[in-house]
């Protein structure tokens, strides 16, 4: 390995914000400043199309002041992208990267953006160049290879946890069926972590449904079923990506005017056709008149204020760390390892190579499912504890003895 | 007026929860257990329908800690009922008042729980029986009449902005049209809290909609192609009670399958349908492709974690007050009077006749909405901004000098 050569340094932000994405940059940005072998560090204006544009700001000028408050703050404060770079994209910001001599490359994203760094590296290695590319994880699906959970999950988890919570308390009061419809298109990480809202016997959800598990109307409309016979209420939370046995989207089946991005995917969030759709089909079927749908939408990845304290450290440290390891390393991927669990919870930062983590996603370990497919196992109650850091305590005094 | 007698009191919580609905409870909780004239404080489960059917709970017995923790988590503990008692239904509640030696009633919720109230302090007063029925104001809609604002509101204004400022830092991200859809029926108070996130030029919400500015979807249509043709992007936040211009609710157009409550209310929450209409509505008009919609549904009332520390500090002084008022008077609604804005922001409460606060609701003054009826006058922001406690800083980075 050469030594670390003394030149620029170019971070962007790409994907779906989340509400830690900016404390990795700010852990990219303090570490570059304690680094005397990167020059200028240049933040591009929405991810690749910045850098092709040359669209940079400057960020060893940000104040800590402004550092400090970005990491507290969601969202991607360099702007984002959905260009998912071809070969011929990524010879365009290699150009950009010779012209402005940028030999530091730090992408914080998805397995798209996982991608982008692997493909930009390979043709620099062509020609001999020392470009240093690092992709910085987040998603708030947690659907990364490689690491043991994503920087941005635990603050989306904590989110979607204390909003059903709330909905669950909402529905003690006011009795009746409520469906809630979550995020995570292929990975039901997310949704799994609203079980986290229960706390004491009877709590909701009371089923949760996974795009891991396919189900059928009659399946789904029977359990709902059975749980509001037993407890006079019910509330579910469905992802987004949840499935019919014949392996299509819900979504798919319901929404006439099909939208795709760049990447080929369909739109599932932004809409409230899948949780109308099932609340209806619930009404209908059940004849149950409080039949209620929300859909959480963008709040669960942007929602300012509502962070998950170990999220934000872990991010800032993935971003810090990508820095460090760009002194000893050709390329990667930052990944997490968790060497401690439960009270003595533990991580420590890893470097893979980024063809691991580009392109692929995984999903929910069968073991993290209940047999029925419509609860999680006591497994990932053990994984998802320690990502929200402590939650708030809820109270209904329904419960209680009578006088 | 005659001394306050010793007898038992019962107290209960109506309508939609709220944030701090439980922090009302603490506060009659705690001041009733420092009353020698209150022997025991019954919690009425599920509302009218807990008294009617004698289904209490000994809130004196109730630990510290859960009272603690109680008033810092939303909903309604004690559980709510959308139940509109008549004389009829007031009768069998006096039944039960004399039956188990009830003197004081305290009733925490909005102008149907008012009126209930008055009718069976009525229904008392026709045969000399001594019972002091006091009101404590809750809503997220802030519609009740005399009361300065309503405990609950602050809170849920704290929860929209807040998602607000995620959906525009979320925007500027992504840049395209995005329709957020806030309760609030009748009036727009708390659509109209979400220009709490507009921190700096350019911030969203560009547009918003209230339940008392009626709009045709072609001027609807029209602003908003006008902030995307200068911005690029736009936010708007519409009241799910927004009204075509000839009176009539968008939603009742829109929604085939109307469900009203017993109160005669149409079913305006739990449905992303307004949403989605208004989405599909400027996509196929303006021809832009990313258009997203959410409707904050459920969460705006319920949301676990993330009060208001004003709103929880009045909402429990509403509950101590009453029983205080109680002890002097025969009964009222329980009303916030504002004595100092801004930095010098202070309440006094004060006690205001029942018929004054029941049955009745108040809209935005004209003050409070811009000219063109799709924004809010500086007049809000100064009413507003106390109720909220310190909001959180938004940082985006892409209107910084560039290299």
């Amino acid at each position: 390995m050469a030594k670390p050569p003394r030149a620029n340094a170019v971070v962007g932000q790409s994907g779906g914000p989340t509400g830690v994405i900016n404390a990795s940059l700010a852990g990219v940005i303090e570490q570059v400043c304690k680094n005397d072998k990167i020059e200028n560090l240049y933040g591009a204006i929405h991810a690749v199309q910045g850098i092709v544009k040359e669209d940079f700001i400057d960020l060893k000028k940000l104040s800590v002041s402004d550092m400090e408050g970005l990491a507290a703050c969601s969202s991607s404060a360099l702007g984002s992208s959905r260009d998912k770079p071809d070969e011929e994209y990524c010879r365009k910001i290699f150009d950009v990267f010779k012209k402005r001599n940028i030999r530091y490359f730090f992408y914080i994203g998805g397995n798209d953006s996982a991608n982008t760094a692997h493909i930009v590296n390979m043709v620099a290695a062509e020609v001999g160049y020392d470009l240093r590319a690092f992709h910085i994880p987040k998603t708030i699906d947690n659907d990364l290879l490689v690491t043991d959970h994503c920087p941005g999950y635990g603050t989306a988890a904590k989110f979607v946890s204390c909003a059903v919570m709330g909905d669950d308390l909402d529905n003690r009061a006011l009795p009746g069926i409520k469906v809630d419809v979550i995020m995570g298109r292929n990975a039901g990480f997310l949704v799994a972590a609203t079980a986290l809202a229960i706390q004491s016997d009877g709590d909701g959800p009371h089923l949760i449904y996974f795009p891991e598990r396919p189900v059928t109307m009659e399946k789904f409309v029977a359990d709902v079923e059975s749980v509001y016979k037993k407890l006079g209420r019910c509330v579910i939370t469905v992802s987004e990506g949840i499935c019919d046995t014949d392996g299509v989207p819900w979504t798919k089946k319901i929404i006439k005017q099909q939208e795709t991005d760049a990447h080929g995917n369909l739109q599932l969030s932004g809409t409230g056709a899948l949780a109308d759709f099932l609340a209806a089909a619930v009404r209908q079927k059940l004849k149950v008149k409080r039949v209620r749908a929300d859909t959480f939408g963008y709040l669960q990845r942007s929602f300012v204020g509502f962070q998950s304290p170990v999220d934000v450290e872990e991010a800032r440290d993935c971003g810090r760390q990508a820095v460090k390891f760009a002194m000893e390393e050709q390329s990667g991927s930052v990944a997490i390892k968790r060497i401690g669990n439960g009270e003595d919870y533990a991580v420590e930062l890893f470097c893979t190579e980024l063809r691991n983590v580009a392109e692929k996603s995984k999903t929910m370990p069968d073991g993290f499912i209940n047999a029925e497919g419509n609860g999680v196992a006591d497994a990932f109650i053990q994984y998802v504890k320690p990502l929200t850091g402590d939650l708030p305590r809820t109270y209904f005094l329904g419960n209680y003895p009578r006088v």
